[in-house]
This record gives C-alpha cells, structure tokens and sequence, in this order.
C-alpha cells in the first residue's frame, strides 16, 4: 500500500489523528508492567484496522504472562486481548467494517481463509489465532492495530451495553465453547463446574442456555460460590475438605455428573473432574494446565466417557450476540470493578488480588 | 415359572435334551482350565435362552482372565462371550426367538429396559452388560444360558458362514464403535491404528466403511503388519525402534493424524497417540488398561482434541449384519486357525503364543 | 400363563379388585360416545400391566376420531392414550415395575425390542406404537391395560403433581420432539410456531431449553395468543389477515425465521412455514394433516433447508422429568379446565367447544 | 488500487499477457450462443484473481441457460461455472494463491467473512455464491475473474489428473453434500438415486464413501443405467413401466429405503421419492426444479422422515481433494467425451443430445 493510499483512507471527519504516540499496559519481563508512552500503531497489511479502545479489561491469562509463564510474550509487548472501541482506519482489503464503527474485538484473530479457519477452529489459525497481547501488541491501550480485521471485529449491537459487551472478547465463548459445547450441555443434564472463577461463572451462565436440572458449583472460595448461586448454580460445594467428589457423589447418589467441567487447569481440579463423571458422561476441560495430569484408564477405559480440550475459537459469538440481544443473557453480572483506563496499574493490583478484593471481572474505561 | 410350564416350553419336536451333563472350558483360577463336565444350563428367568453352541472362539480378555488379571472372575466359571449357535429353549418372556433359531450371540446382555440402555448404552445394562464369561458361564461350552435373550441374541443371517458371523460377537462391534465411531472417522482423514493384534485390525477393517485417505497401522510384529497391508493398511511402521511417533509426523508433515486409536491399553502405546493427534483431532481408545497413563494436559489443553473411551455396547451389530451381507466386509479374514470344540485346550495353547504361532482369531467348531 | 399364576399376582394388599366391571368412556361410531359400563381389563401377556387412572385428559386425535376421521377406531372401543395411574397387577415378563407403583402412562407403547424401538423410534415399535384408545382399549376410563409396560410407563416422581405429570404422556413429548428437536431449535433462534393450540403452546414451553432469541406465535385467536405470551412467546401475530407471513419477513428483515414450527395440520398453515423459513432453516411439522399439500420447490430446491415429520416417540420423557422436576418447566400452565372423571361427557363438551370456552387441556380426575 | 500497483503485480516472468482479447463462449439469447471475442477480465478489486483456463466442462445448468430458463443471466454473458487453471494475475487481497498456481475453480464464490459463509453456507454467500457464467463472466473463455479467489479457488494435487478434477468444480460437491450428506448415508444403509445423469452418478460415487448395503439406481435410459452398474450400483430400475416405485418396494419387501436421493428435478420424481422412503427415512433433493410438487403430508406427517434441499456449498471440496489423491474416488469414470476448447460448439451439441450421443460429462480442454 502506498502512502498516498494510506492518507486517502485516514482523511476526513472521523480521523482524529493528533499525535503519532499513545499510551499502553507494556509488558516488560516477569512482574513487571508500566503504563508508558508507545508508538501509536498503524496499518500494516492490507486486511489491518486500527481500532481506538473505549473499554477493555484483564484476564487471568494476562497475570500468568505477568509471572513469566509464557515465554511466546517478550519484553516490550503491549498486553490485553478483550476490547470494545472505534474504527478509525482500515486497509483497502477490510470490506465488512468501515470507519467510524463501533465494534468488539475478538481475543483470537480470524483470517477466515486457512483449512483451520475454514473449519471453524479459528484458535488454530495460520496466520492469526490467540497473537493478541500475546505476539503481537494487544488492546489495553489507547489504540490496538487488529490483522485479518474482516474475521476478528463484531459489529457492536446498537443499544448495547460496553462493560457488558466486552464480556464477549473472550470469557463468554470460552465458557460456551469449551465448557459447555464441548460438554453437550443438554436439558435436564447434571452439570459439574470446578472452580468458580470467571470463567468457570461463563460457564455457568452459558450452560443455561441449555436447562441443565442441577448445576453444582465447587469451589474454595465462599464469597465466590454466593455469586454462583444468585447466577444459577443450584448446589455449591467448597472443597476446601478436599472431599468434593465424594460429596458430588452422595448427591448423585452414586451416578456421578453427566457433564464435569474443570475451569481451574490444575491436576486437583482435574481429578475431581474424573472421579465424577458418571458413564457415559463427557469431562470438559476449559483451564489452562501448566503440567501434566494423572488420567486413571484403568477406571475410565470401560466408562464410555469423552474428554475434549479446547482453546477458544470464538465462533459463538455471533449466537452469544443475538443470545445477549434478547436480554436471555446478562454478561454484566461478571464485573464487580470498574477503573479508568488510566488506572490501570491499580486495576492490576484489584484483580491480582482477586480473592481478597472479592474480584471477578475488572472493566477499564476510556 | 412353574415346572408345569417349563416342560411345556421344552417339549416337542425341537427338543433334543438326551442328557444333563455338557463339555465347557471351565477357569480354577490363575492358569487353570479345564474342558470338564459341567451341568447344561436351564431357563432361571422368563427372558432367558438356552442356546446349543455351534461355533466360538477365544477373546484376548479370555487369556487376561486366565492369568488372574479380573477378580469378578471365580474359580468354575465356564469361559467365553462369543459364539454361534441354535436357540434350544426359551423362557415365557422371549418373543423374538424360538426354538431351532440359529443366532449370533452378542458378548454384551442387554435388557433393553434400563436407563442405559434406553441410551443405547448395553455395556452398562443394569441387568447385563459383559456378563457371559465373567459373572456367569459362557459360551465355550456345548450349551449356554443367554439372560435377556431378546435384547443380547441376533439372528444369523440366510446364508452366512459360522466363522464370519461369529465375529460380529464381539470383536468387530468392538473395533467399530470403540474406535471408528467413537474416532469419528470420516473420508479423507488420515487415521493412526496402534496396535495390530485382532481389535486392531477390527479396527482396520471398520475404519474403512468411511474411506479414509491413509491408515497407519503400528505395531511391533512385521507379520502382523504385512496382514494389515492386506486388510487395506495405507502405511506400516514397525514401532520397535521407539519412534513411531515421530515416523507418523514426519510422514504427515507434522500435521499429526486426524484419528489415533489405541488398541493395545498400554502407557507408551496410549502416549503414542497423544504424540500424533493433530490439532481437532480425536484418540479413540479401544484397549484394555490396567495402570493410569500421563496425559500431557501441557501441551494438550489448547489443541482442541477429544479423547474417548468405551465399552463394546454391541448397538451397531444390526449394521454390521448388513455390510456384511452386501459383501462389502469380510469378517473370516480375521481368522487364522480353526480347532474342534474338543480341542479347546490346544487351541488356547495356539492363541497364547500368538506371535509365535501367527494366530490372529482362533475359531472353535462343534 | 395359567390361571393359578394370575391369581397368585394379584393377591395381596395391593389389590383392590372387588368387581369386574369399571366405567369408560366408550366409542360408538362418528359423533356418538358414552360414559359406559365395560368390563375391567386382565393381563393377557406376559408384559401387560393393569393400571388403575387417577387422572386423564383428553386429546385433540379424540376429537378427531369423534367425528370419524380415524377407521382404526372401531365401535366399542374405549378412547384415550393419556394417564396417570397406580399399577394393579404385572404380567410375569415385567420387571422395572411393581403393584402399586404410581405411574406416567405414555400414549405410545413400546416393545423396546423390535427394530424401530432400538433405534429410538418408539412410534413405529412393530408390536406398539400408538395403540392406546386406538387399536386397543385406552385411558379414559377406570383401568387399562398397558401392553409392554416396561417400555411404556414411567415411574412418577416423588412429591410430583399429577395433573402437571399427565402432559408428559402425550402433549410435552409431542411439542419437544417433533416441534423442538426436528426443528434444532438454538441458542439465539427466531423461531415461529404456528398454531397456538395445547400442542403449540407445548412447542412453545419446551423450545425454551434451548434458549431462542425470538418466537413469533401464529394464531388465528387473540385469547391463545395472550396466553403465549404468559408462556414466553416474543411476539404475537394474528394470522387472521392472511398476512401472517408478510409480518413474519417484515420482523425479520426479509430474513425469515431459523425455526417454523407447524402446530395446526392444514396446506394454509403449512404454506405459511413454506414462506418464512429462512435459507438454511428448518421446518418441523407437528399437526396432524388430511390432505397433500403443495410444496414451493421451484422456490425452496437452493435455499438449504429441511422439513421433518414425526408421530411423538416419547423417546424424551426421562428428560423431560428431569426438567419438570428441576422447576424449568411447569406443565400445568396448559391446564384450563378441571373435571371429575365421572363428567367426562362434560369435559368433552368443554374441549370440543374450545375456543368459546377458552379450553387447553382439560383435565380428568378420578 | 492504483495503476502502478497493478503493473507490479502482473510483471515479471510468468505474465504472459500479449493481448487484450480472448476467445470465450457467450450467451446471447434463448437458443444462441457463440465462440468469440471477448476483452480479457482484469482485476477489479482487491480479491480478485485471473486465471487462464486449461480445462473446462458443461453443467446441464448450462443447457437451463441456454433454453432461457435462468432470467438472472443476460445477453453477453460468457457461460460455465467449472474449471482448472493457472493463476495469471492476483489483487492484493489475495493471500493463498500466487502467479503460476495451478487451480480448481469452483462453482461457488465464498468471500468467506459473511454471515453464510461463516457457517458454511458459501451457496448463500452474500458477495458470492453461484455467481460464475450467471451474474458475472464464466469459465468457457480463455480466462476468468474470479472475486474472492482465496475462497473460491483450491490448488490443484501434485500429479493430479485435470479432466479427473474438473469433476470437484460443481458435479462431486453438489452429488455429495446435496445427495450423500444431507441423506446422511450410513454403512448398510439402502439407497435409491432417482436419475442416473451426470449428477446423480455424481452421488452414487460419493454415497460409497459410507459403505451402504444397496444402492437402486433409477433411470428411464438403460444406458445410463448400465453406467451405474460399472459404478457401484447393486440394483437397476428402469422406470419407463411407470412402477418404480412398485419395485423398490417389492425389493425392499414394503420396507422402502433409508435414503432416496432426487436426482431430475421434475414432480415424478420426486413423487418416486415419497413413494419409497421408509419410516425414519431421508428424502435429499438434488435436483433443479421448475415449478411446485404434491407432498402427501396426508401419508407422511407421522413417518418421521425428512426432506433436505440444498444449493451446493463446495465446502467439502477439502474432503474430495483427500479422496480423489488416495485413488478411492476415480472421478474420471463421468467422462464420456473430450473436445479442444475450440470445439466448444461442437461438444454444446454433443452434451445437449446427451441420451443419443451417450454423453455424460464432456470436457474441453485448452
């Protein structure tokens, strides 16, 4: 693209283009973060678009990238991968957004042309995937430059609420896809979700969609399992007695959990899941593991059960749309904390202590 | 049932009982076996058959037991779950046989009236399941009491050949649903078979109702693998260098395979496949475990791979019975000796050495 | 069975039999039936059972066959296919159920052993199928006798309520299968339905398992239609214009509807799914149709879609307990009108003049 | 896109281009066609591809077209919609596909990011679909634009046979996807395809990618049927007695089959679909039709079948790509006759008296 070109699409009343510097959440080695001064980004490619962010927020992926658990995020990368804002330019191959749109922006990059993309499993994309505020610069900053536009932005509904929208991001079709999909959630199913997180309360929330009779909710932390109730959950069990299982067995009365959903990625947690499912049950693993896990064939070989992994492809979210448009769904329930974009160290440190702030998710606003 | 009635069932021109006393190869714990006297068996329950046995065979589960590796199995428990054979007497609740039928029997008894098998789960009949051979006598002996008989019998079809149909058992539903359809094979796909013992190649055999473009088959044993080549095996690979993994990626050009099936129920072998599933993928297990396994949720948890496992519940013999009869399946290449009813003893000595001796399926003929 | 064997069943506290005469509501020919004397049935196989009605409702198929449209129905035959009831006695082949058993009686019976019932389709059981008050004699009436019990009854749940628990013998299976299910109804789905009648309205309850965004009801009559709106309809369209379709498209945009589900049976009802289906929609036919219909695929051949038929298997009345029993789902929101078993003859009045009287299910207690 | 942009893309050695004239096929009017000059295609937008036909074919749409039975194509339209190419020129959008690529073309034009295109619906594209030799310019010519070529374009195998992939442009997708997958072919599955013309040999070939039982083949023409045959037909009908349907019973013994597949695109036909479809069935319509049919709703609202229409996707030309290289699907069984493209005219007239000329899939090639 020539540079001619590059004025042409940035000229007139919705570019306001002031300043070539923005400021932006930079990742610079283990425990180590600054709300600094970065080179605004620019069109790239001809399928880029450069969004201005109105609001985003902080995943719990973002705090194990903080610890140094991710070695794909070097220093110097601008974090987050959830984001609501404003088109402001485009590249000449974007054709479904235009500038001045309001959109929300997809945690994985679709180019929508790759035999993985083509599948459906945009995670897996070969030329995109999960890269935000992972290998390339993400959208906890003023402005975030978004490849393969066309496959990774939504039209953000009219009327719609942003801290509400931007549960879309990410959260919302991870829960739904791995947990839920994944698990074929069906009606009047006995549902199973280990850790009561955010994303476990996703999963909670879209596993409703499907009108499963029992939902039990296990987790360590009381004040999390009273959100998990006033959100659905029917049965909670704090495990810190360490006999979950046993007590979801009791309640089962022997049969185990259609469906057990582990969304704390730990080999704990991941017991639990397989010393609950009844035959013929399916475990649904939604938590990011850090090593591997003790899988007892020797009990399951014969049990009829399925297993599935799954990084968010984001596909849902044209179903979670309309879900959250007929007013089924209430993705707000998820943010106990709100912070200008400005604040974000302090939002950092609220949602770092999670526990103890009695955190879910943090919205961060322009 | 009163004795009134059970002599009424049993009288008439079908009725040939000369004797009480039959021939069954009967297990006196570890290594012990004996073809010995044992009482022919008599209808216990309105829904029971007795079946004259015509043709059997032996099971790899029948050489586990053999060594003492299943504690449900006691000392003077007859043996086997396979077997054709002639309908000799039913009991007042049987309506879909009768007497002189000649039937398949299937390994798994199914009620047809409990929760699982409502689902089309018969491995987990609350009445049956794998019962023949294991909790009750089995079918290598001149006479077998068949429970349920109108859910666990199918009628042999006009024309067909004994040592074929005994296959549809239990060995080629097995292969089928356990690893097929459970793999969710489908045309195109390249698909990894560890194992090539006889449920391995059931496997291979099934595999190939839905044309998949390579089939990789993996093993130990040249002689095995040069039968695979001819059972319709795209690509060998002899494991006994260490590296079948590696080989499966190099000659997928990294991709890894779309289906890995497990037909040993061994760590390495189950790790073999969670080296070469790609990403989508499915590892459908088929073997039989008696340890746990590592299961690399590391590297597995954003792969989007599912992983089953299951019991033979036999649902799929009614389509089994049809491709066969359209000769599209020809069961009997799966057998490799054939002994006399009488020569039980020396046909278990052939399938214990089953390397050495070739042996794949050993058929037993009254 | 010999008359001792019976006899020796029947004894015992939990028989009541003082006479062998009850009251039915017997057909005699087109318009003509009566609240008779008949006498009361016995186990003739060894699966029947006799179940005392506690409660029964009536059906539209009643109406139906009143007025002639059905020659299956013979003179003399007692109506109804919808119950609950306390089993009285057992033939020797049934097992999953016991004298005093309170029970679901399903309006299809099943044989469970045929090959229709093992593939799930209930409706076409070679032995079964709909029989009750059809082929043979039905619920409307002291007792019935229940061939193949153990595939044809239910247990009822502890602490349920009967005239809640007697919409799951016919109307709920009938809305949830061939409306719901056939039509794959979604999460964020525009569904219609048209025809707001009792099989509508059940339509209309059971597609909110699955969480759609929009359901547009279509009715000729504004008291139905009020009704669906109680019971969860978005919107309301009175077809009596003749622009039921116009409206539908307009709401969508042109679109049309993911889901259009006919609950009526008539070529006008069906012509409007025809023209509202959107590309890639689904069709379910529910109504009971007299005559062909024209089907526009000059106009359909390329627009992706599929139309279903089905006669209700009841194949989901173990999931539709769980969800009753889960409070998701409250049947008796379809009951209008309460009688006394002995005023059947008033009750058939009141149902027959339905839209005067503003009737949905009226229900029968003894 | 600039001029200058333009130059650099299409310089350097493998542009070819000498001339701004090529010779193609145009409709001009019912009944007129003509092999003649028409201005070389030139890329218009960003997604755009040129590419220089080497081998093309003729759909029996083309014949439609031809009649005038198609309004949506004018006066001047070069006509075809199938071929295989090189990639001569690409806009800047382009991604996938580079000069010098040799090419399947598609029927269907996917510009992938739509709504229809994201779930697969390329037919119902909203940039796209079944564009080609309709709304804009054909494959019958020297070359071809084609917009959106990164979705619309696939790379031709290494060592692959063109006048074999020709037949993944429009005739294998639309037999498999609009017949073979929505009929949902099973192992043992009998299977009625009614018409054996390009098409409906087109689905006979990929049905045996699912291994049924039976295949009837139904043809007014013997030679057509005889094709079959050597195809994989098991049963031949010659329906010109008026009594198909008769025989399919009569085989069937009343049953009827699993799947009958529409393969003509008339109301007898499709009558002969109704007439044989089995409870629980699948009626799948491939062909083209100009005006309404009878659907005895009367007979079939309680057989609980469905009915599927479909525009082919060509999302399953990955799929065919994998089969036709692993030798299990020789699509170059379909030809019949071979012209250079200069005798286009020629093969039209061959192709348009296909019964007499015994033609099936005539292919031009450069």
């Amino acid at each position: 693209m020539t540079t001619a070109e590059l004025e042409l699409t940035t000229t007139g009343p919705h570019t306001l283009r002031t300043s070539n510097v923005m400021k932006a959440l930079v990742y610079h080695g283990p425990r180590k973060r600054a709300w600094e001064d970065m080179p605004r980004p620019t069109i790239q490619d001809t399928g880029d678009a450069i969004v201005r962010i109105t609001t985003s927020t902080i995943c719990g992926t973002d705090l194990h990238i903080l610890k140094g658990d991710l070695p794909s995020v070097t220093d110097g990368r601008v974090l987050g991968h959830e984001g609501i804002g404003v088109v402001e330019q485009v590249g000449t191959g974007v054709s479904e957004f235009h500038i001045g749109d309001k959109v929300i922006i997809s945690c994985v990059t679709a180019c929508l042309k790759c035999d993985f993309c083509r599948r459906g499993m945009y995670s897996h994309c070969r030329h995109g995937g999960w890269i935000l505020g992972n290998t390339i610069d993400g959208t906890q900053a003023e402005y975030v430059r978004i490849p393969h536009a066309d496959g990774s932005l939504y039209n953000f509904p009219p009327g719609g609420d942003e801290e509400a929208m931007v549960m879309l991001s990410d959260i919302l079709p991870t829960g739904l896809e791995c947990g839920v999909l994944n698990g074929q959630v069906k009606p009047g199913d006995a549902v199973a979700i280990v850790g009561a997180g955010p994303v476990g309360l996703a999963v909670l929330l879209t596993a409703q969609f499907y009108s499963p009779a029992a939902i039990f909710m296990i987790d360590l932390d009381d004040k999390r399992l009273a959100v998990a109730k006033q959100l659905g959950a029917t049965t909670l069990i704090n495990s810190s007695d360490g006999h979950a299982a046993h007590h979801v067995m009791e309640l089962t009365e022997g049969a185990g959990v259609d469906v057990a959903i582990e969304a704390v990625g730990l080999p704990a947690t991941f017991a639990i899941c397989q010393a609950i499912v009844a035959a013929g049950g399916r475990i649904a693993n939604v938590g990011v593991h850090g090593k591997p896990v003790e899988l007892h064939m020797e009990k399951l070989w014969d049990r009829n059960i399925s297993l599935t992994t799954r990084l968010v492809d984001t596909v849902t979210t044209p179903m979670l749309l309309k879900v959250v448009r007929s007013g089924k769904l209430k993705p707000s329930t998820l943010v106990t904390h709100r912070f200008a974009m400005n604040d974000i160290m302090k939002a950092y440190d609220t949602f770092g202590n999670a526990a103890k702030e009695g955190a879910l998710k943090v919205v961060l606003k322009k």
